[in-house]
């Protein structure tokens, strides 16, 4: 298997982990099959969208190829006919979340890269594109995004995104710096997750 | 009437109904007349900026003409001075709403294959034209949007900018395709409305 | 001090108080120091993201420089140590984002000028860049936009960018014009709290 097609397949990967999210969200609000394609769509691929409409590259790639639908409709679909089990599969679940963030956050960094971006900006869009889906899926679900109130999640993304990004300083591109970069986000939510880490919050007693 | 006439003035109808929902919902929430105005504005325009950003027609038609805006607003004065009218009126304005989805779903869908793209991604680009507004409208409420839980509303945009897709991959163009498509989003939404359909539900007992 | 450094000076205020007022309503929820300052950014820079996007000014410059991200850090930074106190500075708060506000909106209709747009779509974006941070804010919160219900905020905003737009079809560009109309936004804004204007809602006894 090439760098490449490893690559595309945690793109997948990450996709599929994010429709299923937007999916499970859509079928605890009650919605009928049509709103939980819809906002498994939207969870997949908004920050996708968003990464290129900052970039500039339009129309987004979501329009110009048909995969991405096709694989946030396939998570639909297993929601819809499974989401009792899937929702008793947290652990495989979180795990491909943490992977498509990682992905998505390695991707977006090394996108912005490739059309010029300095790393400051070029890290923060890898962060964007990360958490973008979620952020949407929760804002749609009329919730407080969850990015902003579980621990340790935008960080990750933020840590893999200035990882790939500090390798690309050094001059190591390809796919041993994104790889150990998708890795390192991975681990980190990983663990907070595992381990429980929080962040402090404000006294307010 | 020519074709082009008959098309503009279903846009401006299209925009008027968008605006009226935006500003119905607005008086509900008690918000004064300029949180009417810019809620009206808001529902009435988000869809065709929305599709502008996307396919890279920037500004959007709506920071480059008037009309616009001066539609949505007087949608708004309605909704303030007849507010209890119109909502007596749910099925003029449910039938206004479904015009509207359709004009949105097949314009957005012809500019896109104008633009360029292939039809998945077109008829997608239609669907987001058409329930944008909506979509926003019900963010900015603090609401689950309307399109994911209405039965069949996204569905017939869907079907409706699929219909005009196909006609033009068979040569068909022009105002009969565009009419007849347009129709047909009208009719799935109205009968579902009419007759009450709905979609499946994820089991959850 | 030269115009342009004042106006520099002006933004980085601007983005400093809408910074302030996001980190604020992320310790309100109750959110961790990573989510304040995420909050404090996206209410701090997505006005002025909306603007470039809308003028197809991509990337837009908060992606392109350093200082907004590093101003939103540091207002989330006093929000986070120092919440309790800022709570009890209402009124300084309030001051700093009127003229957050008054600055965006001169600032998002001048660019707009400069693009080639005709004057209502530039004041029309001068608005939009003026209250977009807010209502970032307070959707990303799951509340209904403060600017929708605010008494006369984003209608102060809007005779902000139509002073300035007014200014530049006589003629009058520069420093002068745009502090002017600065000043007429800030003035507005800081009197209508001041004196409790309101504007009618729809009668729904």
């Amino acid at each position: 298997m090439t760098a490449t097609t490893f690559f595309s397949l945690l793109d997948v990967l990450g996709t599929f982990a994010f429709g299923l999210s937007g999916a499970l969200v859509a079928i605890r609000r009650r919605l009928d099959i049509f709103g939980i394609l819809v906002l498994a769509a939207a969870t997949g691929t908004a920050g996708g969208i968003v990464r290129d409409l900052l970039l500039g590259d339009v129309p987004p790639e979501v329009l110009r190829t048909i995969w991405p639908l096709a694989v946030t409709s396939l998570a639909g679909l297993c929601a819809f006919f499974f989401g009792p089990v899937i929702d008793r599969l947290t652990r495989p679940v979180m795990l491909l979340d943490a992977a498509g963030l990682g992905v998505f956050a390695v991707a977006g960094c090394n996108k912005a890269l490739a059309a010029g971006l300095e790393w400051p900006g070029a890290v923060l869009l890898g962060m964007i594109t990360a958490i973008g889906g979620g952020v949407l899926r929760d804002i749609m679900a009329a919730e407080v995004p969850r990015v902003l109130h579980e621990e340790v999640y935008a960080l990750a993304a933020l840590a893999g995104a200035a990882a790939y990004a500090t390798c690309v300083a050094f001059g190591l591109t390809g796919a041993w710096a994104a790889g150990g970069a998708v890795l390192l986000a991975f681990a980190i939510r990983v663990a907070s997750v595992r381990y429980g880490w929080t962040l402090p919050r404000a006294g307010r007693d």
